[in-house]
């Protein structure tokens, strides 16, 4: 299995993206890497390449530069490149901690999308209290969805949820301002039907305020809501933390208090950071495209090149293509 | 200044409204208060009826209601006869802690709407880190929002703002999936376009992910989004708790050092706690109309009812109006 990386994207890159790839040949036998990227600035992390090769190129995809004319004007950019080895049958999969809509972008034009797939969907992992972690799809890549495309999106978490996540018959939750049947805006109550006649678990509404305690191990919703619910996630914990923070820091009793259980804070942010359960799916491509946080160490890209493995070797993506195949003929059958 | 009160919402009704209400009355010189409700469970808690009447009805409608059919049928229930002592002129503003869905549809179809107005907004205060707080709306009352709509939000917010909650040219921000101009789903675009003509001081996009920082006074968003979002802070925050709580549970050290510092933590609480900043108000109708929190106790009574009172002194409603009309007036004269 090979897998190609863009080198250069993240806040840590090269350093991590480079170690990321060295301990995941370490750890997987049969696994090939292309690190893509300016070999200069590659090499001096790369102290072991086994099995690593790198595709030279010097051009780069900024966190600043506009996805759709950036992957349109710099061919070369290392992320452009990685998705064109995909592209190119020279990798099974290719994994990024560059510009999310970039990433978006070079899946869409060069990877290509699952024939019937109007738009992939951005698909990250999301702890959860207990521990389980949850999927949620659309998070931001498709703003304006319909009803099909959310039949889609519950389609395709069910089976990555059940052949990478080893879920057995998961649960799919559609995202709504309430719980009863009929609740919701237009979108939903339509998409609410349709989900109904989907061969999956489909359990009905799920809240918002029921996402951390695992009501669903999917939850399907259109791009909108799904970014509102995710950067709402992380702000309010960032907020929390904050607030906790300026309580300890104010005054030696509570200092003294907040030292005593440094350790069990630090683990209480661990089991909250979403990298830990490696990187966002781009589902409804013809290949696997992983993409890394942003802000990921090298053990976060360790786990993300994981996740684009176990894509790749549970065949995740052609089971997509087949299911959504057989509804569709079942549909126009009906 | 008269105002009605459902004695019959909430968790904790009658005595939590009871006592809020004489509350109010002590705090306020010129307040009249009519209490709608049952006369009996009433009565034992009203210690002091100085200027506190009780409008009787045995009728209630409880959390299990379908909202809009409980307003139909139930016509003497505590909270449709509040809204028509607002509709026939004997109360000038209503609050309830009662069923949110049923005090929409009792606003929509006894209190009426400002004209122009297709439906209200469900408008809460929310905490913010600096503890100064933040308007959002629509939450939920309107699902299926069209352009003009958040347009009418963003107006409607900021004169609240400006009024009550005193703030001088209140900044109100459009809840986005990234700040830059541009962004968003096919709403979000138009609406944005609409706003930078309206006579408030918007300041663009704003991310959920610092809605908590006090990134705006005022957040425009429909109401599936707004609920979405509002229900996240909640279990965001809720779940937290829960994590933190476990934390300090788990060992007599954690136990020790939580002790130490629970004045504070308590306090922490209290900050993220929005029935401190009053109910929510729904936006456009003909008279102030406030949804106190269902948990309300006394003291969140006495808040929403200085809510109402503020409304009604400010003549929110009225500038309300007159604004509306002339910006309608304005894009017709274009």
């Amino acid at each position: 299995m090979k897998l190609a990386i863009d080198a250069m994207g993240g806040d840590h890159a090269p350093k991590a993206i480079v170690e990321g790839a060295m301990e995941a040949i370490k750890q997987k036998e049969n696994l090939e890497i292309t690190l893509v990227g300016d070999r200069l600035q590659i090499e001096p992390f790369l102290t072991d390449s086994h099995r690593i090769d790198i595709l030279h190129t010097s051009e780069v995809i900024t966190g600043d530069d506009e996805p759709v004319r950036a992957v349109r004007r710099k061919k070369n950019a290392s992320m452009v490149l990685m998705a064109n080895e995909v592209k190119e049958n020279r990798a099974d999969a290719c994994v990024s901690a560059g510009n999310t809509g970039a990433l978006m972008s070079s899946g869409l034009f060069v990877v290509g999308r699952i024939p019937g797939i109007a738009r992939p969907a951005l698909t990250p992992t999301f702890p959860t209290l207990d521990g389980k972690g949850f999927l949620m799809l659309d998070v931001g890549a498709n703003v304006d969805a319909k009803p099909h495309h959310l039949v889609q999106y519950a389609v395709m978490g069910s089976i990555y949820a059940e052949k990478v996540r080893k879920i057995a018959k998961p649960t799919v939750g559609l995202l709504n301002v309430g719980t009863e049947d009929g609740k919701g805006n237009d979108l939903t109550r339509r998409a609410f039907r349709q989900l109904q006649h989907t061969p999956i678990h489909f359990i009905g509404n799920v809240e918002a305020r029921d996402l951390l305690n695992g009501v669903a191990d999917v939850v399907v919703t259109d791009g909108f809501s799904g970014n509102i619910a995710l950067k709402t996630i992380e702000g309010t914990a960032i907020s929390m933390f904050q607030m906790l923070k300026d309580v300890f820091y104010s005054s030696v009793k509570t200092k003294l208090a907040a030292g005593l259980m440094k350790n069990e804070l630090k683990q209480l942010k661990t089991k909250l950071d979403y990298t830990e359960y490696g990187g966002a799916g781009l589902f409804g491509l013809k290949a696997p495209v992983i993409k890394a946080h942003g802000s990921s160490n090298a053990r976060a890209i360790v786990s993300a090149i994981e996740q684009a493995c176990h894509m790749v070797e549970y065949q995740v993506t052609d089971t997509m293509q087949s299911t959504l195949e057989q509804i569709k003929g079942q549909e126009e059958n009906k």
